[in-house]
């Protein structure tokens, strides 16, 4: 069972709907339920045995679970606004870890000002399994930020550092980037064209979001913010798990080095640009140190989730 | 591990929120994101070997687990808007079974006009876990009918029939009397008290809808509609998993004895009263044929769910 390719038949076999302005395909869907609004809407699972060890500390897996669809929000410059958690629990969890995990869950959310609004618990034979959906508000001035509005030209950006999420555990305790994608959209407007956050791995995440902006990305390996111990560019491209956001913005917008209110370092990485010529093939090419031009489109997980 | 113990106490440590109007325990969570316009959120989710049979047909699965959704939106006379759906996969599920199992979701959602937004799957070493989020809106004119409304005095109703939905398979099949409920609040307005879906069996369901409207319901057994092959009361009691409505109504109120739009059946119960002398323990009694009156309250499921 090959998940991108169910996701590409889903994504497929979507109808188009009044109500859906962004379907399948983007970090979260854009709803219009009653005329007067839109919603964000993302849903997302962490699963013992794939997201996190079995066993682990389950305040962090109740962290990761709720992170994880608060940064899908973050990825479209989102406010998040009400979650719904669901828990198959193992038969043989204790009542006390069942309430380590939802206690938990309530305030990983609660500290986002995303409160927990119902849910449901069950038990199952086979590993713990966390649903999490939040639904946010967009931008209330720039309006969702898609990943399809990069333009030949643009700068891109990284915030944070890079690579090694899963040695260093940031997997399961890295700050959602919210604060920066909401200050990113206030300051740049309609200069933010195009933001996700990267959880399967920069290469494969900027060929995502080549592909829905129809351009390529071309990154300058040297360029890239590793986190510490992170030794290799390819690491840093390919690692996953960083949940950091990946941005495009108008060459002659005035992008500072970092985030003034968490001072979260903004790091420029490369540029977009047509898919002509050399790059009509590409989706996410590197630039190494020594000046190779390489396909990095495939560098990460199939799916780290 | 005790489901209920842990919703009371998910329940109870539930800070109250502004944007929150209704919270855990009643059927849906009444939200309002942005100030214009609330809305109903429900969630929930099926697990092989708990919900269905391993080896169930994978369409009927995925119709049990938007339906189970669709239910308690229609729980609230609400009308849905739109879903999200996650798929916990076995690792060993055939592509071919996969995409039955996603086309299945999306078309028995299309079919009540309730578009899956977006969705999640991941890969598991335990059984299939499918779980389905729906937001609706409320009754444009009635607004959401809680569980909390009924008073002394109120008549007390249930659509279609009851008892023997595991070995008829009516819990994979059901319809959601999303229909019922919408026309029942339009056509009673003010004097449709409270509403509820039975899932966990009329006893325990009907003790909720008691607790949270402070009274003791009294339910004639020779009155229960049975389906057929039900051959007792008591069967229809606590089998569980019937998914129709619940409601009580003022005793003036006209209520007719079917749906004038579906045909489904509309059968008086029973009567709520004031939780005083006889009935001060009491929150479901049974008047059983012979005359005796029995508490009924942990008639069900524990957890059907």
């Amino acid at each position: 069972m090959r998940e991108q390719a169910l996701l590409a038949h889903i994504a497929a076999k979507t109808a188009p709907h009044p109500i859906v302005l962004v379907g399948p395909g983007d970090d979260c869907a854009v709803v219009a339920p009653s005329g007067d609004g839109r919603l964000l809407v993302t849903t997302d699972q962490v699963i013992a045995g794939r997201h996190f060890r079995e066993g682990e500390d389950l305040t962090l897996v109740a962290r990761k679970a709720v992170c994880r669809s608060l940064s899908d929000i973050a990825a479209m410059a989102g406010t998040p606004r009400w979650a719904v958690a669901t828990g198959a629990l193992p038969t043989g969890m204790s009542h006390s870890d069942a309430q380590t995990l939802t206690d938990a869950l309530h305030a990983v959310a609660g500290a986002f000002n995303c409160p927990i609004v119902g849910g449901d618990i069950a038990t199952t034979d086979g590993p713990l399994v966390v649903t999490v959906t939040i639904a946010g508000t967009p931008h209330p001035v720039r309006g969702p930020v898609l990943r399809s509005g990069a333009r030949p030209g643009d700068a891109v950006y990284v915030t944070g550092a890079l690579g090694g999420s899963l040695p260093s555990r940031r997997h399961l305790t890295f700050t959602p980037r919210m604060t920066e994608a909401q200050w990113l959209a206030t300051l740049l407007g309609r200069d933010l064209h195009a933001l996700m956050d990267v959880s399967d791995g920069l290469g494969i995440d900027a060929a995502r979001l080549a592909t829905a902006s129809n351009v390529a990305l071309v990154v300058e390996a040297a360029s890239l913010p590793r986190h510490e111990h992170v030794a290799t560019w390819q690491a840093a491209m390919s690692d996953g798990e960083d949940y950091e956001l990946l941005f495009a913005a108008s060459q002659a917008a005035p992008v500072p080095g970092s985030c003034p209110i968490t001072g979260i370092p903004i790091t420029r990485i490369g540029t977009a640009v047509a898919r002509t010529q050399d790059f009509a093939n590409l989706l996410c090419a590197v630039k190494t140190p020594t000046g190779e031009l390489i396909d990095a489109s495939a560098m990460g997980w199939e799916h780290a989730s």
